[in-house]
């Protein structure tokens, strides 16, 4: 995570600017990795710091937290957060826990397991909330994949040519399933993009919240369902739904911060962090007036082949001036 | 496979132009993917083929087969060969077993066990025989390889800056790894190379010879080990090995084919098959000249962490005008 200061400055200032909140507690980092999160959260006055690391990185925090001087604060464990011991129960849990789209490989199950083990009642989470958005863009991209899924059929038409004149093999039969396949990556494949938010052209909607303090994990593996609207400001296509997420440094209300912080990866003209956003694209295009509404239904549900990616289902319907009524369903893989 | 023509022409011609050795025989096609060796070995005469394919890709192949008319020839088993039960024993078994730098993730264990498993006395492997070939290259890549890694430890340097000054950090107790990883990548890790031929500049030595009818697994998976002579044919450096393979199509001595197929993978001017070349870069390069030998000796071994890696080591020592006498061993990784 270092090299994205949106990041790392984000949890530096969620800490420095939060001393009273830090110090003289104790406070665990889920994840710790090198050992940075450990080491602001001492900077700022914590008594002692649980550093618990899954991988080898450990050896390396070891070393980082030496090189601070801070190894009489920060103890860094080596172990997974199921199964390690910890001494004391804490009344901070830090952690950089988000995947893409918030979720995808995320390690949040992996804290809410440590929030419910090892933090005291009243205890605060950094951050502590977290949201998810999704906005209708205009993309170049997906005029540009639709057009590389059409080459990739022009190759494919080409490649059954040359095994029938060169070796008297027929492929058509795998016609259909060569276009699926194809269409499958080119079209229902989120992508990272680092959208520029001139190409936001209606009004994002925040269509899911979590207090992380009080989110189970039961609540965190069901399939996330939600229905909001989002207000079209351009007239014009809009050829994709662009997500991303933001997370919010509140403490609790029994150690609550003394300024918030909030780490947001909205679309910015400076550029993305390194979560990007992702983005859903259209095609064709839906054509849209400035005022339309567009009524939507989302849905993000773990794939049952592997748990750390997702499958979205997007329902929208434009509710407006532009081609009203019509109901379009679109289902997305985040890889 | 398919859309390597090189290959598949080879496969093809190893059956179409041996129809004497296919005709009335049984066939078993280990790992047929889209089934297109077992079909030639059809149109070459075969009387029965079993093809068999582990993964979903089975499905695909039993359609082709039909599509071809040739479901009374070809049966498609889905299974792994280790456990596969076919009837009846085979005369010949085809395969495109190879891997990268010939054994990096390659099926021949999985050939050898069905050799000794299903093939008749006499019975024939298509291919027969494969060698593999080291030769000494002039190429850009290697000073490109190695600005990169300035690049990345100037990236590094800043990057330390940057942590001291926003975060009050200090990350020079881990310059040091990071400086390993990064030698580790650009260094000593060998690169897929499509080589022209005017970039070599001594002669290629065929450091291995495999007949397949009688390796034994042991063989396969025990260290490979050889000592050879490459002699530079021009002035001036050498900066890389480059490894490649051929497989050779003779049959067996008791049913040797009519025409010998040959499928090389050497730098080649219409360009590289999908296995390319693997190059092993020599950074500071190697001053050579005219007429010098480079005394070898090669060490390839599978990886204790991942048996379908390879770690690959290379001796030499010039024995000529230039700077003679000194040895230089160099570690390389097949990623």
């Amino acid at each position: 995570m270092l090299e994205d200061h949106k990041r790392t400055g984000a949890y530096y200032n969620a800490c420095m600017q939060n001393r009273a909140a830090f110090s003289g507690k104790v406070v665990l980092d889920v994840g710790t990795g090198s050992g940075i999160l450990a080491i602001f959260a001492a900077k700022a006055g914590a008594k002692k710091v649980y550093a618990v690391e899954a991988t080898d990185m450990a050896k390396s925090a070891k070393r980082l937290v030496a090189a601070q001087g801070l190894e009489g604060t920060i103890e860094v464990i080596q172990g997974v957060i199921e199964t390690v011991e910890i001494p004391e129960k804490v009344d901070i849990i830090i952690s950089e826990w988000m995947g893409y789209f918030l979720l995808r490989e995320s390690m949040l199950d992996s804290v809410l397991v440590a929030r419910d083990k090892f933090l005291k009642p009243g205890g605060a989470l950094y951050p502590s909330h977290a949201r998810m958005f999704l906005a209708p863009i205009r993309s170049n991209q997906c005029r540009q994949r639709h057009h590389d899924f059409q080459n990739s059929m022009e190759g494919w038409a080409e490649f059954c040519e040359d095994m029938k004149q060169y070796y008297g093999v027929t492929l058509e039969c795998l016609s259909e399933d060569y276009r699926k396949e194809q269409m499958d990556y080119f079209s229902y494949t989120a992508a990272w993009t680092d959208v520029h938010p001139s190409q936001v052209v209606g009004s994002a909607a925040c269509f899911k919240s979590y207090d992380l303090a009080t989110v189970t994990l039961e609540e965190l593996k069901a399939p996330l369902k939600a229905t909001f609207n989002m207000t079209v400001l351009e007239d014009g296509p809009v050829d994709a739904f662009c997500g991303w997420f933001d997370t919010q440094f509140k403490g609790s209300p029994q150690n609550p911060v003394t300024t918030e912080v909030t780490l947001t990866t909205a679309p910015d003209p400076t550029g993305a962090t390194h979560w990007g956003q992702q983005s859903f694209f259209l095609h064709p295009p839906v054509e849209c007036a400035e005022g339309d509404v567009l009524a939507c239904e989302i849905e993000v549900v773990r794939r049952k082949d592997n748990q750390r990616l997702m499958d979205v289902m997007v329902k929208h319907r434009i509710e407006g001036k532009a081609a009203p009524g019509k109901e379009r369903v679109s289902c997305f893989h985040i890889e």
